[in-house]
C-alpha cells in the first residue's frame, strides 16, 4: 500500500489530525484496510439521466452504496451518451474502459444469443420466476461463465415486473389482422411476430410515437402503462393489448470482472445488497405506478387480450425460434436447458400456489 | 465522545498503531465516526435455531450486517427460548431488554388487531402485493406509527410465499364436510374457518404430528411443501388442499424504537437493505424449496381445491370478520382502509397483467 493511499484511508475513517499528528503511520498494521480506502467507481447506463424507475433506480442504488459504505465507496453515474454511447456500456464494461454499467440484458443478443435468456423469455418466466432459477436454479452460474468471456461479472439489477403487449392502431380479432403490420417490437418478441406475419421495425425511442401517431408503424410494444403513457402512445393509438412476450425482464448491474475481484469483500457485499434492494424496489415500484397509470388511462384506451389462436400460434412459432437458436449455438442450448429443468420444477408449484389462488381470489 | 471509546473506533478503522503512536488523537476531528464504533445488537427470533429458512435467513441478515459494515455492526441471533421465549419477544424489545426481534407480525394480533392486516389477510394481497401497500401505498407510515406506541420500529423482514391450505384426513367435498372439524389453524383464516362450522384449536408446533396422526385434531395448516413435509403431515393425512388464508405471509424486523433512533445512518441504511435482501431471497428460497417438495411427496398425498362453494362461504365469513374488527377497533378501521384503498389501485393492474398471463401461458 502506498503512503498516499493510506493517508486517504485514515483520512476518511477516523479523521484527518490523527494521522497528521502521527509518525508511524505506515507500520501499523490495518484491521480493515478496505473500509477506509476509498474507492471511486464509473457506471454508465443506457437509459437517460434519472429516467423514472429504471433511471432513479441505479441513481439510489449509487447513493445506497454510498451510504451503506460510510462513504468509502462511491459510485459515479452517467446516463446514457455522456460517456459511452447507451449500447456500449457493455463493451466499454468489457475492455475496462469504464467500471461497470446499468442496462436490461435484452440487448447483448448479439454478442450471444444465449444472453437473450438471462433477460426473459416470450410467455416464460415471472420477474420472481426469473430471479429464483437465476439464484438458486443455476442461472447466475451459467450467466457469469459467459460473462466472464467478456471480462464481465453481472449481478441482477432490477426487473420490470410484466410489461404489456403493447399498443395497436387497430383491433386485431384474429391473426389475419396481423399479417404486413409494422410493429415496433425488439428481441425475441420480434421473431415470434415475424413468424406471424409482422414486420418487425426497430426505431430509436424518441421516434416510436412520432411514427405511430402518423401511421408509419401501425403499432410498438414499450414497457407498461406508466412508461408508455409517458410516451404519449394513448394520443397515437386505441388498442391497448395485454402483455405475452416480457413477463419478467431483467436489467442488470454488470461490473470489468477484473475490477470486481480487486474489490474488497465488503465492497462486493455491499454491491450485491444495494442491487438486490434496488431489484424488489423496481418491482414494487412498477407494480403501483402501472397500477395508478392504468386507472388514470383516457377514455379512448381500450384495454385488449389477444385472441386464443394468437397464443396457440405465438407457442408454436416460440418452439421454432427456441429450436433454432439451440441449434445455431451451443451456449444457447445449454442455458435453454436450464432454463427448462428449472421450469419443471417450478410449473406445478406455480400452478398450485400463485395462479390457483390469484383464480380463487377473483 | 469517550477516548476509549475513540480508542475502538481508530482500531476497527485504520489499525493499532496508528493511534498508539499518536497522541493528538482525541483532538481528531472524526469524519465517520460510527462506523469505528462497535455497535451489538442482540436480536431475539421465535424459531428455533437454524430454521430452515426462516431462521437462517436471519442467520444469513446478521452476517451480511456484519459484512457490510465491515464488522463494526455485530448482530447475535438468539433462537426462541434462549434470552426469551418465542413469543415474548415483542414485549421484550419494546422494553428494551433485547434490542430487536425477527418474527412473524401475525403473532402480535392480540396487541392491537390492526397489527394482523400488516401480516397478511386471507383472500388477500400476495407478498408482492403486500409489500407494495406496506413501501409504496402507506402501509408502513401505519405500522410505524401503530408500534411506536410499544416503543418499537418495524422493518418487514420475509415473506413466505403463497402458503397452502392445509392438510386433511378427509377430502372436503362440500361445506357440510367441514362442520364440527377439529383444525389447527390461527389468526383470521381460524376465524373464518370459525364461521364455517370449524373447530380451531391451537397446539404448539412439537404437538401437532402426533394429534393429527392419532386423529386427535382432523386437519392443519402450517406453511408449504418444504416445511410441511418436514412436519411428516404428509404421513399422517392424505388431502393436501391448496392456498386461500395465508397468500404472503409477511415477516419482521423490529426494532426498539429508541435503539434505532440512536444507530447512525450508516447502520440503519445497513439494516435496512440486508433485511430487504433476506426478504427478497426467503421468498425465492420458498418458492424453489416448495417447488422441489411438491415434486416429492409420497403418492398418497392428493392434492386438492376447496369447492367453489367454500371460497363464496370464507369471502362472506371474511368480510363479517372485518366489519366486526372494524366495529371494534378503530386502528383495524383505519388500517384496513388504507389496504382496501391500495386494492381497488392494484387489483385492475394485477388482473390484466399477472393473472391474466398466468392463464395465458397455461
Amino acid at each position: 500500500m502506498k503512503r498516499r493511499e493510506f493517508l486517504t484511508a485514515a483520512t476518511l475513517t477516523a479523521g484527518a489530525a490523527i494521522v497528521s499528528g502521527c509518525q508511524r503511520a505506515e507500520e501499523g498494521k490495518s484491521v480493515n484496510v478496505n473500509k477506509g480506502k476509498k474507492v471511486k467507481l464509473k457506471l454508465a447506463t443506457s437509459w437517460p439521466a434519472h429516467f423514472p424507475i429504471m433511471g432513479t433506480g441505479v441513481d439510489s442504488f449509487a447513493a445506497r452504496c454510498g451510504e451503506l459504505s460510510g462513504g468509502s465507496l462511491e459510485i459515479k453515474v452517467y446516463p446514457k451518451n455522456i460517456l459511452v454511447p447507451a449500447l456500449q456500456v457493455f463493451d466499454a464494461t468489457s475492455a475496462a474502459q469504464i467500471d461497470m454499467f446499468h442496462s436490461g440484458v435484452y440487448y447483448w443478443k448479439g454478442k450471444n444469443s444465449a444472453f437473450s435468456i438471462f433477460g426473459g423469455m416470450p410467455l416464460g418466466f415471472t420477474s420472481e420466476e426469473m430471479i429464483t432459477w437465476i439464484k438458486y436454479g443455476g442461472g447466475y452460474e451459467l450467466w457469469r461463465e459467459l460473462y466472464a468471456k467478456f471480462n464481465l461479472y453481472p449481478i441482477i439489477g432490477g426487473t420490470t415486473g410484466p410489461q404489456m403487449g403493447g399498443w395497436f392502431k387497430k383491433e386485431i380479432k384474429s391473426l389475419e389482422d396481423l399479417k404486413g403490420l409494422k410493429m415496433r417490437i425488439p428481441g425475441l418478441g420480434g421473431e415470434v411476430m415475424q413468424r406471424l406475419g409482422v414486420n418487425p421495425v426497430l426505431l430509436p425511442a424518441g421516434e416510436i410515437f412520432t411514427a405511430l401517431d402518423r401511421g408509419t408503424i401501425d403499432a410498438t410494444e414499450w414497457v407498461g402503462p406508466y412508461l408508455d403513457k409517458m410516451m404519449g402512445f394513448d394520443k397515437a393509438a386505441n388498442y391497448y393489448y395485454t402483455g405475452w412476450h416480457e413477463p419478467g425482464s431483467i436489467l442488470e448491474i454488470t461490473l470489468n470482472k477484473q475490477r470486481w475481484e480487486k474489490l474488497s469483500k465488503e465492497h462486493q457485499a455491499i454491491i450485491t445488497a444495494a442491487s438486490d434492494e434496488m431489484t424488489s424496489n423496481m418491482l414494487y415500484e412498477f407494480r403501483i405506478r402501472n397500477a395508478e397509470a392504468l386507472r388514470d388511462l383516457p377514455k379512448n384506451v381500450e384495454i385488449k387480450t389477444f385472441p386464443p389462436e394468437f397464443f396457440d400460434a405465438a407457442k408454436k412459432a416460440l418452439a421454432e425460434v427456441i429450436a433454432t437458436e439451440s441449434a445455431n449455438s451451443a451456449d444457447f442450448k445449454r442455458v435453454y436447458e436450464s432454463y427448462e429443468k428449472f421450469n419443471r420444477i417450478n410449473a406445478p408449484w406455480d400452478a398450485i400456489s400463485t395462479k390457483n389462488f390469484l383464480e380463487i381470489r377473483g
